[in-house]
């Protein structure tokens, strides 16, 4: 197992990109090949002792991706990014998956360039596994596209569904339509269309609309949308419970002295509980529908972080995700977009 | 002022409707129709001491309109229902305002198919509040309708920012558009065109793109998004306020003796969090773009949103905002829906 790590990518690269590689290294015993500028990379790699003892090498790249280029552009013109050449690694073999914690629109953008879509996919889709009580329920499409068609957010159920039994081990995942009520006459004219498809298919353990409350509930295992809806989701989520933590705390510093020591006597439950519902000890969304292993994690990723997202690239390669996904295009003609059949 | 209530309307229905609706007259001194069955409606009066000398009256109606029904057919057949006769009440002028805890999508049929929508007006939008640091953000549509147009969504945005201006006393409200990303070129196409017509607007202070994250964070006073989106978030937030809320206290339960104690210790302060984020502080909905003024309460709203409600409704009207919504119509003759001018 070798994982191409994007050390540039990221609000903290390379520092906890770098470090996270060291750490997942350790935990999982994969080779990393770090990919970027090589002086930094050693800069931060002499902080850790040892390291030349784990499967960790450097591949010096010149050139990287920021956050406000544009992804289209900056793939094609920057062909010695840490970016492009991460994701090169495991076109061309040499590497089983791909790790960036860059650009989220390059991430794709450069796996669909480079390692083309699966045949028969019309467009990849980002599955984010959110914490539930019950787990976890994977959001697909969470922002790889918009505007999508019908059956590009059925093939977002099959890969989501796929990725969850074989990944998370979930028998035969319920997938959920995410839609304003229950009923199958509800919606807009892409979940009503959706909703017809779904009902069609055999390989897909439908269970109906999903509601945004029964997402956190972990009413399914998998719910699917388009790509807007599941990007604003995410990120209302995110911009909560920051901000819920942030007037918590606030409210404590007010409370005086009954509530500061409440909350220290509360705290190592509250912490447990944190822990259990944190995004980060998931690490990293699979990018489904190409050809390679490639994991998308949040810009401000930490060590943490990218150790679970590496973890991630590891069962998403043992799962053998890709071609559960090229079995079921077969297995059920219907599935497959009609514009990508060759 | 005189509101109508639907008394029949609502998990709760009738009585912590008719409870709400008596708190309220006791609190703003407004009269209040209570339409639905008089007999239920008495039942629960007569633990109310002394309500025959408030301004309360009983308007006796036969049918209701249950959660599950499809609205047009319910509304169009039902003609002596609590929510269709309540709505006619304020059609005729014998009400200012009507308010219902009743099927969301009955009452914006109602108010649609009897009050009619404003001259230039292509849909009607519900506004919902939400709680957040610095007051609350106003979202709009929050399920009125799905697929509307991009006039619809800018529309929505005039709409929502004389809410906030004559209602809620925000000074020149900042108007943002929700989407997946800051930037003018991101989104679907209903954003982009959207926000191409914002730009060119005297009357609206569009701030930009919104993102997920800004709602809770209270970056913007009014938020725009297409009801299928302003709706799945909605409910993504109640179902996650509970969902954490459950797991906290099961945390607590499980965490032993210094856990109990210190939550103990902690609650005075939590509650007071609570309540600055308590969404029935807000008791309701507007419904904005038609000819009257209409409130649209949670499902499950007890007696202390209902108060909430009248109260928004009494704002509402006093805020003369129908009037302001036909004076933004002729100042800006592009606002119009060009389908809707007569």
């Amino acid at each position: 197992m070798k994982i191409a790590v994007d050390a540039m990518g990221g609000d903290y690269a390379p520092e906890q990109i770098v470090f996270g590689a060291v750490r997942a290294a350790k935990k999982y015993h994969c080779d990393i090949v770090l990919v970027g500028d090589e002086q930094k990379i050693r800069d931060v790699l002499k902080h850790e002792n040892g390291w030349e003892n784990l499967g960790i090498t450097i591949h010096h790249t010149t050139e990287v991706i920021e956050m406000d280029e544009h992804p289209a552009e900056a793939v094609r013109s920057k062909k010695d990014s840490s970016l492009v050449v991460a994701t090169r690694l495991v076109k061309e073999g040499e590497c089983d998956a791909v790790l960036s914690a860059g650009s989220t629109g390059a991430a794709v953008t450069a796996a669909q360039l480079i390692l083309k879509r699966i045949r028969g996919i019309g467009r990849p889709t980002i599955a984010t596994p959110i914490p539930t009580p019950k787990g976890a329920t994977l959001l697909l499409d969470s922002g790889a596209n918009v505007d999508s068609k019908p059956i590009h957010l059925v093939q977002s159920g099959m890969m989501g569904a796929i990725y969850a039994e074989y990944v998370f081990g979930t028998k035969n995942p319920k997938v959920g339509l995410l839609n304003i009520g229950e009923e199958e006459t509800k919606g807009n004219e892409q979940a009503k269309e959706t909703y017809a498809l779904l009902k069609e298919m055999h390989t897909i353990n439908f269970g109906g609309n999903a509601e945004g409350r029964d997402i956190p509930k972990g009413n399914f295992d998998v719910v699917i949308c388009d790509g807007f809806v599941g990007n604003v989701v995410l990120k209302f989520a995110e911009g909560l419970a920051k901000t819920i933590m942030k007037l918590i705390k606030e409210a404590i510093k007010d409370g005086g002295v009954l509530a500061k020591l409440g909350a220290l006597m509360l705290m190592p439950t509250l912490k447990k509980l944190g822990k259990r519902l944190d995004a980060s000890e998931y690490g990293g969304a699979p990018l489904l529908g190409v050809n390679g292993v490639c994991i998308i994690s949040h810009g401000s990723s930490n060590a943490k972080s990218i150790c679970s997202a590496i973890g991630v690239a590891n069962d998403y390669v043992n799962g053998n995700v890709l071609e559960h996904i090229r079995d079921a295009l077969t297995q059920e003609e219907v599935l497959a977009d009609e514009g990508e059949k060759k």
